[in-house]
Formats: C-alpha cells, sequence, structure tokens
C-alpha cells in the first residue's frame, strides 16, 4: 500500500533533526550519543507508521529504541507522534534496511525486530524479504554477539519461510508463537496490523530467535 | 485415547513373526536381510493404527518402511492391514520409541517420521513428547548423518514447542508448512487423525528438518 503523500512532511523531518536522521553515516558507533541515557539499543526495521516502536518505548524506559523505515510517508506518522510524546529514549532513522551496517557500528545493537514485513511472495523477489540471509548477515554484523530477533507477522507464507531462512542461516530458535492472541505474551505491544488483522480472528505468528557462532 | 482390547491380538502377534517383531535385538544392524529388496529404511516412531506407514509404503516401493508403536491394540490394526496387503518393504516393530538404540545400529536408519505424536501438554511431561531432546539424540544416533525428520501434527503446542526443541537440539528447519492442506504437498499421506481434523478445518502443520554435525 501507498500512502498519499502528506504536504510537508520533508520540511518537518529537516526541522526536527533531534528526532529524526536521514543520513546517519556520522553517528555510526556514536549512537549512544543521540540519547539521555546509555542504555540497550533495540532496533525495529521496518517501522511502518511506528506504532509498535512508539508503544515499546514508552512502556520499557531503559532501553533505547530506533525506528528505521525507508517510506517518507510512513514515518512522518512516527515522528508526529514523537512530536507529541518527547520520548527521550525513541529516534528515527529513514533509511533503506539494507544499508545498516553504514550507520551502526559492528556489535552497536542488542536486539533487533521486525514485525509484518513486506511478504514479497513471489520466488523472485525473495530476496527482498527482511528474513532473506543478507539481511540476517547484516542485522548479524551490527548486533552483539548471541543476539535476539523477534519477528511477528499473520502472513503465513513469509512466517515459514523465515522459519527455515533463519534456521539454515544459522540461528537458533528460542520460541514460536503460532496464534500469539490465543497464546498470550506479556508485555506484548501491538502494531497497527496486528490490530486489524487479530481483530478479524487471523492467527499471528511470532518467534524469537538468537545469532549463534555456529555458522 | 486408550483402545478397546482386541481379542486374539497378541496371538495373531505371535503367529505373524514375518511381519511383525515384539523383541527385535537380535536384528540390530541386520534389518536389510528382513526386507526383500536391500534400499533405504525409513521409520516411523509411533505409527497408530497405521494408515500412514502402509500408504507410504504402497506409494514408495524402493523404500523400506518400518512402522514402530508401543500400543498392541494399536499395532494389531495395521498387522491386520499387512496380513492382507503382504507388502515386501514394511515391517512392524512393538516396541517403545525410548529404547529405539537398543533395535538399531548406529546409521541404519535413512530417514525418520513422526505423526500425529502425543502432545503431552503438561510441562512436567515434556521429557515424554517425541521431539524432546533426548529422543532426537535417539533419532540422530540410529540414523545416517544428514537424514531427515519429518513430522506432522494438528496439535499448535506440540509444533511450536519442537520448531523450538529441533533448532536448539542444532536441526536445521528445510522446510515448514503451518497449514499443509492449504499449501498442499505432492505425495502426502494421510493418517487417520490427519483425515479426521483436516476435514473439520483445522491446519495441519508439518516440518521437514535434518541432522547436523554442528551441534
Amino acid at each position: 500500500m501507498r500512502l498519499r503523500n502528506k504536504p510537508g512532511a520533508k520540511e518537518t523531518i529537516a526541522n526536527n533533526p533531534q528526532y529524526i536522521l536521514t543520513d546517519a553515516s556520522d553517528w555510526k558507533g556514536r549512537w549512544d550519543e543521540r540519547f539521555e541515557k546509555k542504555q540497550p539499543i533495540h532496533i525495529e526495521v521496518g517501522s511502518g507508521k511506528g506504532q509498535f516502536i512508539v508503544g515499546m518505548a514508552k512502556a520499557n524506559p531503559t532501553i533505547n529504541y530506533i525506528g528505521i523505515e525507508l517510506q517518507t510517508n510512513a514515518i512522518i506518522s512516527i515522528l508526529e507522534k514523537q512530536l507529541v510524546e518527547k520520548l527521550p529514549n525513541l529516534q528515527l532513522l529513514l533509511v533503506d534496511g539494507a544499508d545498516l551496517t553504514e550507520y551502526f557500528a559492528d556489535g552497536e545493537v542488542d536486539q533487533v525486530y521486525l514485525n509484518f514485513s513486506d511478504p514479497w511472495p513471489k520466488t523472485r523477489h525473495i530476496k527482498r524479504r527482511l528474513t532473506y540471509k543478507t539481511f540476517l548477515a547484516t542485522y548479524e554484523k551490527i548486533a552483539k554477539p548471541g543476539a535476539e530477533l523477534h519477528f511477528k507477522t499473520d502472513n503465513r507464507g513469509l512466517f515459514e519461510y523465515s522459519l527455515a531462512s533463519l534456521s539454515q542461516y544459522g540461528m537458533v530458535l528460542n520460541q514460536v508463537w503460532l496464534d500469539l492472541h490465543e497464546t498470550g505474551l506479556e508485555g506484548n505491544v501491538m502494531t497497527e496490523y496486528e490490530e486489524k488483522f487479530s481483530g478479524k480472528g487471523h492467527p499471528i505468528y511470532r518467534l524469537e530467535a538468537r545469532f549463534t557462532d555456529k555458522v
């Protein structure tokens, strides 16, 4: 779904460099400095309109969050929320998830979230899936050894693919949920999609996996 | 579900040692000799009434199958089918799946099937689940290096558990199905449970995983 152009989005982004960056090369290895406190850094790759990352930042003040999103018209919604909330532990980054090694030093990140990522259902688009091995290698490089990846989606095909892709990459599954809202998860923060699709009775799939040294 | 005692079951089993064994220690390392042809050996641990293993043996004459089942009143149903079919590539074994290393030599088995295994939903019974690590170690010992485990079930909790258990054991997931009858699988042979539960619209979960040397 392409979002409508929001008038003035680019200006709002340019006027708020304290919360959002469009080129973060200068901050590689220095993300701690952009937060009020030095504490673990969790990133979400593909934050959409940000209900998850904003909710997580509010619920967990001892974690620093970075929401990463490629689409201006999506990330502007997160920025608008942040301009109201002014959360000291939330930063936004308007870049392509494929380029994260340009913006983060090795081991700078403590945890990675993927939520309702684009399923790219056609086989010829497999390399665009955020759980494809090249993306996993990117996350592994910028994450601490043994860091966790938490992923949820309502898309069965993407989840089936991702379980196998992570496993074949050498990651270990800590836990898997095949109907998150039936089983329940303490502290679960819902995304916009999750509210919509779980409300329709679709199962939400979730996994927690960790990088290992076994690869 | 405990099956009703079938009158004469023990006698029928004792009278057909060409198809069924209750103690196979003597055949450890010599299973090839019990089949008409020397070809790959696939075992099913927990064969129930045998619709799967009999169907597989009929469909795949170039594979030798061994159906393993602990309950006399279940395996007698498989034997009755086999007394009609007389399949040269099907053997039955009335033993506990936990003791397989007593009956198979290291690397004697080419592939392992688990179908609709007892979910043992209580945490205190976790060690009884056929995808618990001690069972995986048993399968790995009697299977060839890199052998595959194929598992299907309609039980969400058992499947969630098994994905994590296999991964933590060091197995790699080749492929995962979260709604087998929606996606389809060429050559799928249904078990009795599978017919019943997929008919009711329940999703059937399936995975193919392989043992690795990484453990």
